[in-house]
């Protein structure tokens, strides 16, 4: 009998002896970081209140109760029960029974009133069919990337419980050495930007924390180093993905290729934008012509892998290591990870990329920690003079500069990333004409922007606090402002567009290396009424850094191999910002107001001068240790 | 076609050119470093002067001329035709005809006199017999370490020369990475004493560099993490190994059990020198009923798989990487480990252990290179106030300390490394005891002393100049003397000379973890008359430095698993000055005198304290960045 089956037999004593004579425990079982409860009593158990609470705190574990297949009522009868139970304003689109598991994952419109006050309801919904209720939001715009995950999941879900079953034993494994040290290896994204990639290991565990691209770049993060994948996939213990963006998501799938078989711990929003970005990064490869470096079946076996985590959950992902993700107020689901490792031994946090203050979108990052001995930090406007203009002082710009434009009978190109300043964007703009600042004009999204934006609002509990009440109400989602207008009607809608009146255009991508953006730039370009607005940041390499530093000339493929000159008549400016990144500020108020102050501090994800001068501007504000490291090194802690 | 086999076909071509036309070359194929040429015309080829080295340095590789074997004379005429060319006093021993490389190896007791001027008998030879000479030198000293290794690589030959070659190809192969960069990862005697070894690599290559353990410990190196082996055995490409003490080689035939099966890098009598100690090593475990980590089997292997450098020769040993072993000073056969990465991308030089000044036995360390800009340097004795006593203070000190044991019939007890410090004392002793400076008596050598000493005298050429002369001549040969009495009668004879008359005794092992020191402390530690002197360094945890630090009283076994206490009666003294490793002053001068100084420096090799020392004042004096690595970094350079 293995270590993980004897435990699971004591746990089996345990909570038979914890519960009351007259509920049957049948089996205990580990789903991820979960510990799973068979019973054939589901209703007792779910009218015993605080039952799985107070077993959850004596285990230390995670716990679902699951009625046993053999007790479980019909479906048909158990619909009825819960239908009965949930109240009619919940707007339930649908539910779906899995007699395998015993579970009835509900969609609702409001998913609060299908919880209840501290979950009464679902406790209700338990009690009066039998059944184990799961809850999620029917997309208040429709999204199709929501509606394929959890098709998929839905298909999958008996893979997946082997997964979760193979992955829980894996977590609560016994630990195998007695040695302790943590390490932390740069296989990316050191003295540059893009390509995030770390290992954090310990002689128990190797942590993938990101796998991105670099945009502007084939460069890669070094995944076939020993540190990393060169000694086999099945090396590594889990991913933890800090967002969805593509320098630091887009080769999450490439590791399944490689034979990858376990986890990735994320957030539900990051999953679903995940499947999304990294589809539309094999789409434009091959738009390009270039060869993919894997196929959207491993985007499936990653959705398929993915554990996701609420902010805040403190999650066991390895006899050593457990887990937290924090809202890192970057985009939808980014988060800060932070490790607690062994029994009190060593804490590190890993910023992913940050916002400090609040934006329109989303509430600023977390800097309070329990404990924090190293915090490896984002410098991308960590040089010495990468001060941001105020978002109201930046809004206050946009809108001049798009005033202008109109006033000239000209258009408005603003190059955005599909995730996250796009909305932010929206957000300004849908204000100002409801306001009056700007006139009303139509506002096209090309790109993936609108489907990005219905995933924001399926998950409103990750945006900035009032934003998430006005999306709870139809009638308030600015999102669902008529003004806005997505462009689905390729180039013909395009060409139309751009022989049209005034309008906004905001297209993908937000660095001007691929997508339709580049459709734009041919219809705009030479156009000396329109305006071209950069909004994010523009990394070295990529078109857009050269278009913005004044490149009048770029090179366009006009098919079949190809390649022409245009030349740029278009203004362009720079509205700074809006940047999804805190400023050099922002970074230094988040180390400066962190709770704990952390010893140790690893400046990366910024070229070179950034890192290094932010690194010395925190050694010498705040006396701590920074470092600017290369890629490919190795530091150990403890 | 391969692309190896691509090369060799041109380098076939272009020999073929280069010869004169009535010389035709068959094969060309690479051993190890070496390229082979096979020619029909052997003598011709030995009449042509300088045509090999003209060649050599027109294709730049170390190149080996071989008659085909269908040309071959008999053995035994060949045999006559050597021994017409080779002068009587030559000392001839051993004639070894392998008529499957037309190799004769030829053992002479002055090997000089078989070589020539400049290599002129050795080309009268092939020239006359028409068989490729190669010559080795006849032990003054009966060794049965060189003449076991001697008589296993003969039996080898074949199975050798399949290692030479599928070596030589990976050497010879396609650079496949456009990257730069180099790495060294340390996996132990950072921050401490023992377990050398450390990851040098490149986007091409790895290598191994020592694998030792750890004196009065059981920590071995960290060689199953992923950087090492833990991404397999074969992901190493070679290993090169500084020097014959088992904290630096007790590991590398490990390695052959793991499944490497690639190169060791070494000077030959650090391979004979590694033969001897890891079998005593694995004897040692037998004995003390612990299981050893390998059989002999694998020093086999590891003995297998060595090839050979001289001091001073830059050897291709990856795609992107030379190697230089240059003379450390510390033992015989130790080498400084001079890396010289891509076409002048970068250098690394690892000191090994060193000694900075002449001693008796050594030439001091060499510090004098074309390039370094990293420098791995030891740091033993490292600490502010490191510094040791001068060797002739610390030889007048222990002729005192002798004088003194003998005038109140006390012995004398050193417990001293086989290798090393022990020939170091013998040559004191010698010398006092022939200028009367010390009374004539028996210096009895026990363990391992007298094999090492005489491996010694096999390779004169690694000795100091001076000695080296004497060596050559029997009657002045010092390890010659007939005081020395090498204790081969066991506990009897141990038994005899405690009971006997006024004695020295030199017993391995040097840090009393074992070996026949053991049995002496029982026979001496006792009398009160006698003296213990400890002349070389004793690590942390060991019974040497406890005994050193004032221990009274110690825990031996008494057989049958029970153990006593021991009282220790014998006065303890400790002369410094003798130890194999330079002190501060040393370490400071080698940097200070370093040509050309070095960009940076890890210091290793030494407790927290000695390295943190050694490393802040070498910042300070030579603003040089320096650094105190821990076990399991990985620094990058370039």
């Amino acid at each position: 009998m293995s270590a993980v089956d004897r435990q699971l037999e004591e746990l089996h004593e345990t909570i038979t002896e914890a519960v009351p004579a007259d509920i049957s425990v049948t089996e205990v079982k580990y789903e991820g970081p979960e510990l799973v409860v068979y019973t054939r009593d589901p209703k007792r158990f779910a009218r015993n209140g605080d039952l799985i609470r107070d077993l959850a705190s004596q285990l230390r574990k995670r716990i679902t109760v699951r009625p046993d297949p053999a007790v479980l009522s019909r479906p048909d009868k158990a619909r009825e029960a819960v239908m009965r139970v949930i109240p009619d304003e919940a707007g339930v689109t649908d539910l779906d029974f899995h007699e395998d598991t015993g579970e009835v994952v509900i969609e609702a419109e409001k998913p609060g009133l299908v919880i209840g006050r501290h979950g009464s309801t679902l406790r209700e919904i338990a009690q009066e069919a039998g059944w184990t209720p799961e809850v999620v939001r029917t997309p208040p715009i429709e999204s199709s990337t929501v509606s394929n995950v959890r098709n998929f999941l839905k298909q999958q879900r008996e893979e997946r419980r082997d997964i979760l079953e193979r992955v829980g034993r894996q977590i609560h494994r016994e630990k195998m050495s007695d040695e302790e040290w943590v390490r932390i290896t740069t296989l990316g994204c050191s003295r540059e930007v893009g390509r995030a990639a770390f290992i954090l290991s310990t002689p128990e565990t190797r942590i993938l924390v990101d796998a991105g691209d670099k945009p502007g770049s084939d460069d890669v993060p070094y995944l076939q180093v020993p540190e990393a994948l060169g000694a086999g996939a099945t090396n590594i213990d889990a991913v933890v993905l800090t967002h969805a963006h593509l320098d630091h998501s887009a080769l999450v799938p490439l590791l399944f290729k490689y034979g990858y078989d376990g986890p990735i711990y994320t957030t539900e929003p990051t999953r679903d934008l995940m499947g999304l970005l990294t589809l539309d990064y094999l789409d434009v490869a091959a738009k390009e012509g270039r060869t993919p470096p894997y196929d959207s079946e491993m985007v499936r076996e990653a959705i398929n892998h993915t554990i996701p985590l609420e902010y805040g959950d403190v999650t066991d992902i390895a006899p050593d290591i457990k887990l937290t993700l924090h809202n890192a107020g970057h985009i939808l689901g980014s988060s800060i990870s932070h490790f607690h490792i062994g029994d009190g031994l060593y804490n590190v946090a890993f910023s992913g990329d940050i916002h400090y203050e609040d934006t329109r979108l989303f509430n600023g990052a977390v800097n309070d920690f329990p404990r924090v001995e190293t915090l490896v930090l984002e410098s991308t406007y960590g040089g010495r003079n990468d001060y941001q203009t105020d978002q109201a002082d930046a809004e206050a710009h946009l809108k001049e500069v798009i005033n202008e434009t109109v006033e000239q009978d000209g258009k408005v190109l603003i190059p955005a990333f599909a995730v996250g300043r796009s909305q932010e964007i929206m957000l300004v703009l849908e204000e100002a004409m409801r306001k009056g600042e700007i006139p009303e004009m139509p506002i096209h999204l090309d790109g993936m922007i609108w489907e990005a934006t219905a995933i924001h609002t399926t998950y409103p509990e990750y945006l900035r606090d009032d934003l998430r009440d006005r999306i709870f109400h139809d009638d308030k989602n600015p999102f669902l402002a008529e003004q806005f207008n997505q462009v689905d009607g390729g180039e013909d809608e395009r060409q139309d567009i751009a022989d049209g009146d005034p309008a906004i255009i905001l297209s993908t991508s937000g660095m001007v290396t691929g997508g339709p953006i580049m459709s734009w730039l041919e219809h705009l370009g030479p156009d000396p009424k329109s305006t071209m607005v950069f909004v994010g940041y523009q990394a070295q390499g990529t078109l857009g850094r050269r278009i913005q530093s004044g490149w009048d000339e770029i090179p366009i493929s006009s098919g079949g191999g190809r390649s022409e000159r245009l030349s740029l008549e278009v203004d362009v400016e720079t509205v700074d910002g809006f940047s999804g990144h805190a400023d050099r500020q922002g970074l230094e108020d988040f180390v400066k107001t962190m709770n704990p102050r952390p010893e140790k501090i690893l400046c990366v994800h910024g070229d070179e001068r950034s890192t290094q001068e932010l690194s010395s501007a925190l050694y010498h504000k705040y006396d701590i240790r920074t470092f600017a490291p290369k890629n490919l090194e190795t530091f150990r802690f403890v």
